[in-house]
């Protein structure tokens, strides 16, 4: 059973659900945007469904729910938030607030963000900063999920790559994509409905294919590409986590549980200011691009569907599973 | 039939093979030296075998043998390198020794090189970069390759990613990889044997998968990972040759012939000092990492091969192909 809400409505519910569960105001208002925005998008998997976990870690301390992120400014192009064990929302928010700044006026930036948490949809930080004029490209890593080519063991996480480019008169182009072959949700669902799973989704915990949904929950999510993406993993783990000493995948605590330490992860982001390069043609040379293809049939751009979706859920909300809402209506009314 | 050389031998021949093709002095130098450094690393397909197709080009003035890259600096974290339609290693090496000595004192720069031509093989100046302290990546297009996910037309190229991270005492960690799922040479191989290919290595110009190499050839490469790299490859793109209104792939002439105007791409390079971030602790806290892959066994570092390759060539010499080494001989003797 789903029940459907306005886009108002359910972020008032998930700011209570939040704030119930010893999230300061502040800090919650941001992370209920954020979920309910990806809600929006058509991204449940880090929408609104993430509540109950983040709560959870909220009351047991696995997260702060009133940390205070500091950005501090080590050179003249660098921009280093230390999260401080809270949520990542508020963090990515104030370093790109100020990396966005100082890119307009030296060209380029990297920010990176320690201490960090979940990401969420790593789409929307780099989507504002495009809508703000500039190129953006985004790293996070998370708890374990890959191997490296050869390996066994879940040494770098699922790792999103993000990017967006800034449009004349339209929405930034946006690309957002894990390098696990699947997400890991599409090989629980197989696991609870007792079904096989594709080979080539996923190896057991000896490092071999298996088809076995419950062994390869035991075991690690294979990349795309093979080696290629291992590579790629391996690359976003050393700029996400290594630049400012974060925890690697392997070193990490669970996003889905409330036990032991803050996951303590990484996200690191890179914005330019295309304007220095390409003067003011930039926009219609991308635009060339982008036309050719959508010229093609069949061929469409990243993230069409995910704006779709969004104008939609503007216009008649967004549906949720009903006792994902009946949860968060308990934990709202435990205030 | 292969013929032996060392590596000086190599370079010397290469070096007055492009001399001979109305390429000046430090130009055939840095083009020699790339291709061998290649050579050396295994990269057959980016090595001395390119240096036919150069030759021509530079005969034809499809490539200006004699351009002298410009460098400017059009904001305090962004240098700006024109290639002048010459070869793209004189103009990565001189954007780069200007971007290595910025990125120390303002912690991030991006380099962007326009009116570029084959940027051979990508890991070497990230490796550079690498071994000057600073965490490089780069990103370069090429020539029509790879079709939007769901087109049918080339309009991206295989676009290589590389990144390179400095360790301690130890030759910096390098992931190069380009993102179609194979090399288009082992196509153009099984084309002239005969033989058919896998499915899922490419698409007919009609944007179905096929196994016959000759539909292959005229047809797409298939991206790593399916929608997720050709999403990728579209990113590569514009921070190859978005950025500074570089030709994109699918307005690139090719890098195998010599008709045609040059081609026009470009390549970008991102450096961090990682100092900035990190401290004295960053090489310790990389190195945690990567003792986590190497311990686990049949897993390896990406590039290790490439570095025993190295050595093996430093002690004993590279083989050719006999008709490459008679050709580059034909040519070092016309001039």
């Amino acid at each position: 059973m789903k029940e459907r809400f306005t886009i108002e409505d359910l972020s008032e519910l998930a700011l209570r659900a939040l704030q119930a569960s010893d999230v300061s105001e502040d800090n919650a208002r941001t992370v209920a945007e954020a979920l309910v925005a990806a809600e929006a998008d058509g991204l449940a998997s880090h929408g609104i469904s993430r509540i109950p976990f983040y709560a959870e870690q909220a009351k047991s301390g696995k997260v702060d729910g009133h940390a205070v992120p500091s950005v501090d400014l080590p050179a003249k192009a660098a921009v280093l938030v230390d999260a401080r064990n809270g949520f990542a929302f508020p963090a990515m928010r104030a370093g790109l607030a100020k990396a966005v700044e100082i890119t307009r006026e030296v060209g380029v930036t990297a920010t990176v963000v320690k201490h960090s948490h979940h990401a969420g949809a790593l789409s929307h930080p780099v989507e504002g900063a495009a809508e703000a004029g500039l190129v953006a490209l985004a790293f996070s890593n998370t708890p374990s999920g890959i191997a490296p080519w050869g390996g066994s063991k879940g040494t770098f996480g699922t790792n999103p790559i993000a990017f967006a480019c800034p449009r004349r008169s339209l929405p930034p182009l946006v690309v957002d994509l894990s390098l696990s072959k699947v997400a890991r949700g599409k090989i629980m669902l197989a696991s609870k409905e007792g079904k096989p799973v594709p080979k080539g989704w996923a190896l057991d915990k000896e490092g071999n294919p298996t088809t076995d949904p419950k062994a390869a929950l035991e075991g690690t999510m294979l990349p795309i590409g093979d080696a290629k993406g291992a590579a790629l993993a391996l690359m976003v783990e050393i700029l996400a986590a290594g630049l400012a000493r974060a925890n690697f995948a392997f070193q990490a605590s669970s996003f889905f549980d409330a036990e032991g330490p803050p996951p303590g992860i990484g996200q690191s982001f890179i914005l330019i200011n295309p304007f220095v390069f390409a003067g003011e043609g930039f926009a219609d040379h991308v635009e060339l691009l982008l036309t050719e293809i959508v010229s093609q049939g069949g061929a469409r751009l990243p993230g069409a569907r995910r704006i779709a979706l969004r104008e939609r859920a503007r216009d008649s909300g967004v549906e949720i599973p009903g006792d994902l809402a009946s949860d968060l209506r308990r934990r709202a009314a435990s205030a």
